[in-house]
């Protein structure tokens, strides 16, 4: 039988980053501050980013070189693992080739040190001592945690009130790398005050918390775990890995499949496939995974939107639900944000994505069929893009073809088995999504240059 | 700089199990009869186990075939990959050189599955349809809960009742798998029922349990994770496994360091290094971790004793605290057993082996340090051997001397944070062994012959 790992050597760690940014059709809708609403420069992000970052945020250069002592960290985790899903295709019956790149090796169990760990690089060249960041699921948070302890700097991390009562494990990982906690919303800042009336938090006022202390401090910057330009970029050491281990494989893909919540793990593992398809006519689909409680992608509007709930940050051209959308409480807390990634946002508006929608029970579903078949148990976020491997498998089988599928998974779920036992005890809700308060929330936004 | 993680390709793994017991000095001490205290046979075994795992328990035959089958679920976690640990070498200021094998790579995240699927295997080739066993920190359940869903077969779980309640998800994780979990003692047997006074249960209770529900149906096997020789076999593939990446590196061992609870990770990674000590006159150092709480083989005496708390199973020669000892309740659940394996005992015995015992928060301290400096974050259970290696990398900065020291990671913290936290809070206790309570133990035991 065909492997089941697809391994890299050391020497294999991707040199350079993937800017997808000068691929993209048309010019690009810059960011526009969010005071004048004109266009932004490196100057309204400078006061919570370092230029190396801002820089990369704005950057027309196809690659980016990754810097020495980045690749030497990277080397804790990189290159991950890429597996053929043996059992899991005999399982579903199909004649498609499911390969699943596992993000969950790295020590804080997901993808998102691929960029916490060149953020906190970056940030420590320029002499800042301390990065403020919110957390969701409780991904980046550790991710971030790890990498501040690495540069030795410190970390302060305002985690979604309802992923901290959920999660307290997530919690006392950050800690163990030394990071300082707070349930968001929390009493720190006055953002977290404002929004005491929404105790389960969401992904946006935490932005806002920490945002609030970034800016008030020259010596500690804000980090973001996903949707800028920067972070995306930094992800695609995740694709530039998978096109090497395709090719030991002799295969190419002909779908590749990620989660959606701000976009990192989908735009860094299908970056190098979307420059392939761009560049030089490749026809692999893209397939978005989001929730159906949070489906930014496939219910809100392409609208210059702040990527704050406070209205804090410039605003960025995205498809939106409103900024101060407050979407349910859901297991998937990585996938609780108001807005996407503008680079992903317009790979869908440009139809080169394919996004769906999928509600939680179907996805638990579908990554337990996973678990009982391949040993991993995902995380919920990643199950999202299980749920759509499993559609895809179908349709293979349908059209009797031997596809390719790529899926990132891009952590495992052992902070997540509370969710696990509710879905087991079917006491697992499948949150509606309003459309009436995502209305309600367009309304409140500015008024902003119309996007093409 | 040096590659961090030396790899090996599918193909690498191992294709036989190394049977260390003809090594051995002397003839080896026959394990014994409960009934009639007389030498057991095959036949005392038989009611319980398979006779695949049987003749492997007395063979001895220096090598041991790995079935096809095993060694194809073995590639969805092995080989496992082999650190060196840079950054903690830098953190001690020592010369010595660090490997760590880190076996928290598998599905269940520990060791054990490397003997629960050539377990599950050997069952299901004679026709067993379920297995029943225990399990202390839920390494072991999780990693015979993962075995039996890739065989399909049925899978029960004894859970020691203080590690239940600290480690919820490590249920959740056994029941994603699709395994049945009590907590034990439970009122689902006698031997359970009889132990309602140890509200916090240990490895042997739950143990009695399991080999209870075993022994009452023809198509049920009990399954060990630890102290048994076909369990310490099936473990030697860590060992071969070292042997192979350390020549990689151009390195030989100068100490193996291990945790020991019932002595599987211990005897696993130590195999083919005490082997060579044996045959080929190499000069290596092993070193056998354990808590102080639980001193087996530090303050242990060395003679027969039962495997279990109830006296059900054959005895065994070998260190022990009294097989109805109960430890103190402590976060290394999988070292709070009364004995040891008879291998590593016998090691011990004959002076090959070193035994030292920690205290609950310096294996803590020790496992902060690590996590600080390499990203991972171990598990108490081999939190005791980082402990020891950090005292033997002092030892080489004092002598001044480049040692290479190896240790099994064989598991990591992610279902353990609750113990960081009590750490980190100064509220986590370093529980007394009780001397007394041992030799009242011991008084309790059967007169057996005298060992050697």
């Amino acid at each position: 039988m065909a492997d089941t790992k697809i391994l890299l050597t050391e020497s294999e760690i991707p040199t350079h980053w993937l800017n997808l940014m000068p691929d993209l059709p048309g010019e690009p809708a810059p960011p526009l501050n969010p005071g004048t609403m004109e266009p932004a420069g490196p100057e309204d992000l400078s006061p919570i980013f370092p230029m190396g970052l801002i820089q990369q945020e704005v950057s027309a250069d196809p690659e980016i070189e990754i810097p020495d002592e980045v690749r030497e960290i990277y080397k804790l985790w990189r290159p991950t693992p890429m597996y053929r899903a043996h059992r899991f295709e005999r399982d579903l019956d199909t004649p498609a080739h499911i390969y699943y790149k596992y993000e969950g090796t790295s020590p804080a169990g997901s993808h998102k040190p691929n960029t916490a760990v060149p953020q906190a690089w970056y940030n420590r060249e320029e002499g800042v001592r301390k990065l403020a960041t919110e957390t969701g699921a409780g991904q980046w948070g550790s991710a971030l945690a790890f990498a501040c302890r690495l540069m030795d700097m410190e970390c302060e991390v305002f985690m979604v009130g309802s992923s901290y009562d959920q999660k307290p494990y997530r919690r006392s990982m950050m800690q163990t790398w030394g990071a300082t906690v707070h349930r968001s919303p929390s009493s720190e800042t006055q953002a977290g005050r404002a929004q005491a009336e929404h105790p389960t938090g969401s992904l946006g006022i935490a932005i806002s918390e920490a945002v609030e202390i970034a800016a008030g401090d020259d010596a500690t910057n804000y980090a973001l775990g996903s949707v800028l330009n920067h972070v995306l970029l930094h992800q695609t050491v995740v694709g530039a890995e998978c096109v090497a281990q395709l090719e030991k494989a002799g295969e190419y893909p002909d779908v590749v499949v990620g989660c959606v919540g701000g976009g990192s793990n989908f735009g860094g593992i299908t970056a190098p496939f979307v420059r392939a398809n761009l560049r030089e006519g490749k026809r692999t689909r893209f397939v978005a995974a989001e929730p159906a409680a949070c489906p930014t992608l496939t219910r809100g509007v392409y609208r210059y939107d702040f990527g704050d709930t406070m209205g804090m940050t410039p605003l960025m051209p995205m498809y939106t639900l409103g900024h101060d959308f407050v979407p349910p409480p859901m297991h998937a807390g990585g996938l609780r944000y108001h807005g996407d990634a503008p680079l992903v946002c317009g790979l869908v508006r440009a139809g080169v994505v394919e996004a769906r929608a999928y509600r939680q029970n179907e996805t638990f579903e579908a990554a337990v069929r996973f678990a009982r078949a391949e040993g991993i148990i995902p995380a919920p976020e990643p199950a999202h893009a299980i749920r759509a491997v499993i559609e895809e498998a179908d349709a293979a089988r349908e059209a009797g073809e031997e596809r390719v599928i790529l899926v990132n998974l891009c952590g495992h779920g052992h902070f997540d088995l509370a969710a696990y036992d509710a879905y087991f005890a079917g006491s697992l809700e499948d949150p509606e999504f309003s459309e009436a308060e995502m209305q309600a929330a367009l309304e409140r936004l500015p008024e902003t240059p119309a996007l093409a």
